[in-house]
């Protein structure tokens, strides 16, 4: 595994957590240092945490936001406030462990990763038979940073395996942010994209924009080219178009939830893609790590579509673009049927079934 | 035919003619009055309009849109402002006629239906034998009024042939704007929704935004919710979704240009949305006058593709959304093939083909 001392995102700058060998020294304490992905693509600027209040801010208005990068940046503001706890005894650190994890993980309640990632820490440490609050911030911070190695060992992975895939010249296009700005390391759908600039092919992305949050033309178009990446922004009402046009040779996609029998579910838009990729015979992959794959759900139709509000879609930057009195409907994600996937882009391999 | 006086749309309000009968009464002239579509929806306000460089302005800054708005609008607006003219000789008056038919005309090259309709009233004109300015006049604006009353007819036409389509419960599909706004009349594409409408039908309708310019979630939703009718706004990229759910029964768009085959031209999207439907095996019309089809083009390869700004995708309300590098790719159109259009709703009739 490839453990990173001070971590900094392999692709885009993202989560960097400052000072990770002076965790120890009090004097010092390190920082949870990301990307404020709420003003970009206008300013690239960067949040330095380590109140739990910050952190909780950060989350909850999506400074930092995607699932992986979710879990990583919590367990790393976890770690970050720890380190200024100052406690004397090994049951007051863990009294302020668990008050501070619990009150992170309220910031957004459905993000499944947040949890995942506060509660390993806290058991990690709870598990631990020293005594010594030192030593147990010392546990904290190596489970912390476990977490985001694993996160960026599995994008590297997924990258490597859906490298295979791709060939010198090819257009390939992607839907809403899946990328380094949503993980800790180089992205699940992106991973790719990262790989094959990495061996030297010239590729060229087409980015959806991602209707209503703009994903795409924010966070997607803004990394891709960030990191040299010929990248260009689409309407998602354009891509039949432009894949009539003969411009893209695949289609890569992120997932939230992949169901038993391999239906996906994933930003709205996805199936739409999915069916007019098959319509062009343009083959569709997943990427995913293996975590994303909820056995429990025999298929796509037991997985809740969360509707969202609707001033996404009827206001934009607060100036109104629908009438007052009009209804809207806006499912934040939709199912993908296994029949429209070509394949899923694991750490393990590319599989055409999982 | 039915010869309005008093011109009013008959769904929203939409282009008037004041005092047409007061044409001969240079003391009380009328005016072209039309909905500032520009304010749309966050204000109806009506543009009452008389002199050539205003009417420019109208047409060039989308206050009045919609091919065949454009034709009336401009015909209407022709003869208010020969209604100023004040000319004692008939040459004069036709000479005040032509110059003022073209610099309207240049307000918009590439709109046929503008150069049709301000060609056809000065062709009226000058093919009458008067002398007398105020019958030249008379003559011009009942032109004008046919035009007008020719498209209100062609409207109502489409609405009530494609009433046969539609059955009480049905949810109906449809893109960007055809409807009275864009029309001298009750619209296209919406005109069978209007027909339902009156016949007391209980229908309800999912408007796609349509991006980039988002026609769907201003203007659409806008008149048919004026117009008491059911309308739901939806991202483009949720149309999938929606008829997965089986909300739509039937999708309804327009077309700028359909080929000698039946491949149509419309708003970006359209296409995208024809497969969609397909896939669900939901049926696909496409509504248009018969003066759409045009027979010199084989099929739509030969329908050429406009492109525009990159501006429209990467700002908003002048805000930038994507980032300042980033390339774009924006066609206004593109072009639904035959096979995927269950049929034509024309004023003729309901075709399965053209």
């Amino acid at each position: 595994m490839n453990r990173p001392n001070t971590v900094q995102w392999q692709t885009a700058e993202g989560i960097v957590y400052l000072k990770p060998d002076d965790a120890l020294d009090s004097s010092a304490p390190g920082f949870l240092d990301i990307i404020d992905q709420t003003l970009l693509p206008g300013r690239l600027e960067r949040l330095k945490l380590s109140d739990p209040e910050e952190i909780f801010h950060a989350i909850k208005t999506l400074a930092v936001r995607g699932a992986p990068a979710i879990g990583c940046a919590a367990a790393l503001g976890l770690a970050a406030c720890a380190q200024r706890f100052h406690a004397a005894t090994r049951s007051e650190f863990l009294s302020r462990l668990s008050g501070t994890a619990e009150y992170l993980e309220s910031s957004r309640p459905t993000a499944v990763n947040l949890a995942w990632a506060l509660n390993r820490c806290c058991t990690a440490v709870r598990r631990s038979e020293e005594t010594d609050p030192a030593i147990l911030l010392r546990r904290l911070l190596n489970e912390a940073l476990e977490i985001l190695a694993e996160d960026i060992d599995m994008c590297s992975a997924i990258g490597r395996n859906g490298l295979s895939l791709i060939r010198n010249g090819m257009g390939i296009l992607t839907h809403c942010n899946a990328g380094a700005l949503a993980t800790g390391g180089c992205g699940t759908a992106l991973a790719p994209i990262y790989a094959a600039k990495e061996a030297g092919l010239n590729i060229r992305v087409y980015s959806d924009e991602t209707r209503p949050l703009l994903q795409g033309a924010r966070l997607t178009a803004w990394e891709l080219s960030y990191n040299g990446i010929d990248v260009t922004t689409i309407c998602d009402s354009m891509a039949a178009q432009v894949m009539r046009e003969g411009k893209v040779d695949l289609v890569i996609v992120g997932a939230d939830r992949v169901a038993a029998n391999g239906d996906a579910a994933n930003k709205i838009g996805t199936y739409q893609l999915a069916i007019t990729a098959k319509y062009h015979q343009i083959p569709f992959y997943v990427a995913i790590p293996y975590s994303t794959i909820d056995r429990s759900i025999p298929d796509g139709s037991h997985i809740p579509i969360e509707q969202r509000h609707e001033s996404e879609i009827t206001t934009f930057n607060g100036k109104r673009i629908s009438p007052e009195t009009i209804k809207v409907y806006n499912p934040a994600f939709d199912v993908t049927p296994a029949k429209l996937i070509t394949g899923y882009i694991t750490e393990k391999g590319v599989v055409s079934a999982i």
